[in-house]
């Protein structure tokens, strides 16, 4: 689609001011922390000291016996889950581990694993409290990276755990392992591919565990009520999937619970699992009261899930002439302390952005003692993407063509079959390689000593799933939309918007309110990149049934039959020149036929999916190895832009935690097992003093899924930055990073290495 | 409808537990006092201390410069309104009258009137702060009674006040008046009827102001955000109502007020005008921080919306055989210091149980210097009850005929015209009379000395109104419904069980919800009886859209076409024996096409109108002149009982409260005008010492405007009492009291000079 066939908007493209900017700049916004009750109690928690010990006992007496105290819970008391596996609307989960990760039972599998939860009269008795539960460790060794667990003498995390194989099956063998899962995908003749290929290259490659760094910490209140409802106040990215986590792990109905969202700060695929929500549930059952915690820092980044760090050995085969001929891979994710990382993601990610015609990608979910990892930002895929857009550049090297070329010949098109089996629909990979290519950026040489540029192209899937919204309209010509998206990125907005659009009115006159979970309609999470997509779509929906209401209406106050009467870009509009604007008829409605309210909801198909393509210049130190980041632009495929200033937000704060990954974000543990650097001085993230304003190239192909061609905007913008400055640091100082975080030492080490 | 034709419901007619019921009993439930938010102020109001003045000058100067005080507001802060008279979902409404009812501006009209408010950092110093603001005052002469007021010397309340007629014409008449309105209704030709009469009976009656007597004070706590966006939260019976008269007295969008309705300890019609709301709001803006207020008992009396005191002039002619040939009555209702009382509601309800070939009667809305009457359960009836219930005994009493024969004989029925225009459908006034005839207590004869029996009539119309509400179904097999009226008799089970009826699930799959303005479509005021009629009706519009919806998706999964699937009784049943629950399919939704959500809006028409006959028997002690409620029925046609208990409270609770206009309850004013039994200890309530078990009998005629037959219940058990016991008194000890309370010096006067 071109700009000249283009629909032509009245709302969408424009940028007005969030409907919930005001209560955020005021600080009038609650958060999960702001909760407080009548007769609520505080809570804290006992943490594991040992990254891999057995519970062989834990004596609460004297803690319950201190001032305050109002109730104690352990891992005992959660229902016993056995081995149910269960579909949490993120996929299936096993239970079991599920509740043991919420509170220990038999075993801790990471240093911070919650062990114990104190509920007393202030927050100081709890803290107190919980140090005085004794619990009786037997100590084992741990294991921290993925190789050292698959190799042969590892320490075994869960003495049961067999491989799942490709096929699905459990492996029946009777050797322990830590590896829970082994993927595999393959299209074509992987052999016959590579004896094609002019040029291969094969490396191997380590990305570090990071984690999400919200600015809030985690926090739940929850009062479980002398009726057996329970209330569940907690910051989230799904009140629902809240819920339901809490009703499987309590062996509740779900409908007992309620979930109600307070706002949000950041979450990027972290604030998925239900972490304390079971824990104060438990504690107010017990105490008759409500109960809230917040978790510290420490506890945030020792205990709630970063992103896997991960091992991929990645073979890459081209001709001369720079077409792809074949690839193969093996990626295996660190799960954490149970089975379960996105290694399925990035098996699907790998190669998504090139027409490969034989490929061959094996994934491996693998325990460590670390924290269960859970999703991030585009879960899986800017670790894959460091390997093979590096992997690219060299091949690029090899044969001597420019790295946009390279793209633009092999690039994902509609029609291309993904080695991992679905056909892309209509996708805009290529056209993010052209408008970096047009770019100023891009055209305007760099020059300097120790500089460097580069690019790499990234890929997101974009989900679907389910949305579900109402709406009332106002007399006053408003509608009040009723969601239940959490409002991550400014999706109250974007949703307010689409509304205004389908009716022809401002996107002041919709004021979004996010309901809680008796409140509105079913909604999976706000991740995925799927709410302006999918709950969009349930939103154009409601308001279509708006449309046709007052559609109907307008035919009963002009005596005409309805099929001459049409909605039109804010009337409605009949016979003999009849017509109502939008705020005329809802002026009326109280003494026509009554209110309008409508609903909309979805089971959202997935979406075209998300390309980006990074250009950065680095200039690299080479007595320190720091690399500094000079300039930085990138380009999307955002479909249609709804709200362009967050379309850029998005992209934004994409690349800057793909620099975080890329720089200097690991988590950092001694060998026993214990994290050396959870706090936000140690845990080094990019500030605005690390990176320079990040240009953004809006590229809009859209989604012909979408009344509007909405495409998720939201998690592929992190998925190119570590190749890309890798790409550029060779440009630099000729060095081949292959490791994350490139942080100074790394950097230093592989020049002097080069040097010598 | 007799029982064998009546539809056999499975969950209409049970009894189930109310939804809200574990946290009304364990104090769980908040109410209008218990909002405490973060920053929260204190508010107090400064009351006028005179009946009628002028106010001449307000210096809030001391005030403002008192410990804590954030914010003063007076009449002056609010916008001028002109003479806007704006709809109000109860009525075309003054608001020159409200605003400077919410705020005196130039005059205050009775003791307690509000004049100013203070915001302090807490209630002590807020108080202290009202009091130290001066009022320099003219005191001028109170009036305070309505025909005092309507005599040529009166003192005059508004100077520019005259008479609107009967035509809807405003008097021209240079002549200041206190009658603000003059009704009248005409039917056949009363004098020829007169003519036709063996017997005419006529008297006059008065009645006394009387208080709802709600537990719970008026509350309000406002915030007025940055973004000039206002949240109040409080109790009332109609959080839409709140949000339009607040809009209106403040001059903003209806759409940037938020309501959020708390749990409600009692209304009565006396919780629909928005006394602190607009308050609290101003105080808000002034201060920026969230203010509250909670009103003393003595400003509640002294201040909210009694129901009028009345003067009645009633006569009635009837034949020999007992049928009534004519009617002719003047009613004048105090409107209170502004014009608006219930006296429409009071002319078109005086001869609504009878057949009245020919009658005329006459409305009066007179100004006195009491407060601003309002709405009290069934408003205007039970005055008008009063008058006509006592001739028709006094006709039987001469005309020697049983007075349940004589209501049979001329009870209203389908196709009666009302003497004010309007025509029945189907009513149940003659099955009232009948079950109260055919009940153990009428035939049981009562014995003993000073005993009496009395029987008495009444009506109410029930209205239909606007209505909204949604509804999302759950995977567990329930349905959260969430709706906007607010609960004040048991409707969360009233409308769930009619959601349940509808859907053929259990009363406790359905779980309800009262939402926020922003979070649910329009709901006019929980009053009228309308609730469970009009919102049932939108309610079950939902449970059809759900049906609907389930039809189609079952089609869709079994690949047949949509005119062969059916939902019948908790299940969808399509061809070849296909057949899904409800449960089945919930838990399908969401893998199907996506959740189930659903809504409906109604604006219902009037009801059938609900008809009681109650009888009672009574002690009168001749030496004190107490009388003792011995035992007590009521009868009423409920059209269907979706809860028979819920009813029997309303018909208990009802029946009570006439009881305490009956023998107790009336404002005492000095001649000053001010109110010396402003206090629960010296304003008499009937407790529960007072009054026997109030027995219930539950007529059922379905109302066919509603899809189960939902008939309002709640207003209509109020009327008789009065009536009828003063007819018990009269057969007791041979007196007629035509002036209310019945109280022991009234009732001993009467007797005492009945014996002279």
């Amino acid at each position: 689609m071109t700009a000249l066939d283009r629909p032509r908007y009245k709302v969408i493209g424009t940028r007005p001011v969030r409907h919930d900017g005001v209560d955020k700049v005021t600080g009038r916004a609650k958060y999960g922390g702001d909760v407080r009750l009548t007769g609520m109690l505080y809570g804290a928690m006992l943490r594991s000291p040992h990254a891999h010990a057995k519970i062989k006992r834990i004596d609460t007496g004297q803690a319950e016996a201190m001032p305050g105290v109002r109730a104690v819970v352990t891992g005992q008391d959660l229902p016993d889950q056995g081995d149910r596996i269960v579909e949490l609307g993120e996929g299936a989960t096993n239970m079991r581990y599920l509740s043991s990760n919420v509170l220990a039972r038999d075993k801790v599998f990471y240093t911070g694993h919650a062990v114990a939860a104190i509920a007393a009269d202030n927050i100081h008795q709890a803290e107190a409290a919980a140090k005085a539960i004794a619990v009786d460790y037997e100590v084992l060794s741990p294991v921290l990276d993925v190789r050292g667990a698959m190799a042969d003498d590892a320490p075994i995390l869960h003495d049961h755990l067999r491989t799942t194989s490709p096929t699905g099956e459990t492996e029946t063998s009777d050797t322990p392992t830590n590896v829970a899962t082994r993927l595999l995908h393959e299209k074509g003749d992987v052999e016959k591919g590579f004896a094609e290929a002019d040029v291969i290259v094969e490396h191997e490659f380590e990305t570090a565990t990071v984690h999400q760094g919200y600015i809030e910490p985690h926090a739940a209140t929850a009062h479980w009520n002398a009726d057996g409802k329970i209330t569940i106040w907690t910051s989230t990215q799904g009140a629902f999937t809240v819920r339901q986590q809490t009703a499987e792990l309590l062996h509740v109905p779900l409908s007992h619970i309620k979930v109600v969202p307070m706002e949000i700060g950041g979450g990027f695929g972290g604030k998925i699992p239900a972490y304390l929500p079971p824990v104060v549930a438990m504690l107010s059952k017990k105490s008759g009261r409500p109960v809230k915690i917040i978790m510290t820092r420490a506890a945030v980044f020792q205990a709630t899930g970063p992103t896997p760090g991960s091992w991929i050995r990645l073979k890459l085969g081209a001709t001369r002439d720079g077409r792809i001929t074949a690839g193969d891979a093996t990626i295996a994710f660190e799960a954490g302390g149970y089975p379960g990382s996105v290694i399925g993601a990035g098996v699907g990610c790998l190669f998504a952005c090139y027409e490969v015609p034989h490929g061959r990608v094996e994934g491996l979910d693998v325990c460590v003692n670390r924290p269960r990892t859970t999703a991030y930002r585009a879960p899986g895929s800017t670790q894959v993407a460091f390997a093979i857009e590096t992997v690219i550049d060299e091949i690029c090297e090899q044969i001597g063509m420019d790295g946009l070329e390279f793209r633009l010949g092999n690039a994902a098109q509609e029609g291309t079959r993904r080695v991992d089996g679905p056909v892309f629909g209509c996708i805009g990979m290529r056209e993010t390689v052209e408008a970096i290519r047009n770019c100023e950026h891009y055209r305007t040489p760099l020059e300097g000593k120790f500089r460097g540029r580069g690019i790499a192209s990234g890929y997101w899937f974009n989900a679907g799933m389910r949305s579900s919204v109402s709406a009332s309209v106002n007399t006053d010509g408003t509608v009040s939309l009723i969601e239940g998206s959490t409002d991550i990125g400014g999706s109250r907005t974007s949703l307010a918007m689409q509304l205004a659009e389908t009716l022809g009115i401002t996107a002041e006159a919709v004021m979004p309110t996010v309901a809680d979970t008796d409140g509105v309609g079913y909604n999976d999470v706000t991740g995925g990149s799927r709410v302006t997509f999918a709950t969009g779509m349930a939103v154009v929906e409601a308001g279509k049934d708006i449309q046709q209401q007052m559609v109907a209406r307008a035919a009963l106050i002009w005596d005409v039959e309805e099929r001459h009467v049409h909605y039109t870009d804010g009337s409605v509009e009949g016979p003999d020149g009849h017509r109502l604007s939008f705020e005329e008829l809802a002026a009326q409605q109280m003494t026509t036929g009554g209110p309008f309210v409508a609903r909309g909801a979805v089971n959202a198909p997935g979406q075209g999916g998300a390309f980006a393509t990074h250009v950065v210049d680095v200039e690299v130190d080479p007595e320190t190895g720091k690399v500094q980041i000079l300039r930085y632009t990138a380009a999307q495929d955002v479909g249609t832009a709804i709200h362009p200033s967050y379309v850029e937000g998005q992209m934004q704060g994409g690349a800057v935690q793909g620099i975080g990954w890329a720089l200097n974000e690991e988590y950092w543990y001694d060998e026993t097992g214990d994290l050396k650097n959870a706090t936000f001085l140690d845990y080094r993230m990019p500030t605005c003093y690390d990176v320079p304003n990040i240009e953004t190239i809006l590229v809009e192909v859209p989604d012909p899924a979408h009344p509007f061609g909405v495409r998720g905007v939201g998690e592929v913008p992190i998925c190119p930055p570590p190749a890309a400055i890798a790409n550029a640091i060779h440009q630099a100082v000729g060095v081949r990073m292959r490791q994350l975080p490139m942080s100074p030492p790394r950097v230093l080490d592989q020049v002097m290495h080069t040097q010598s």
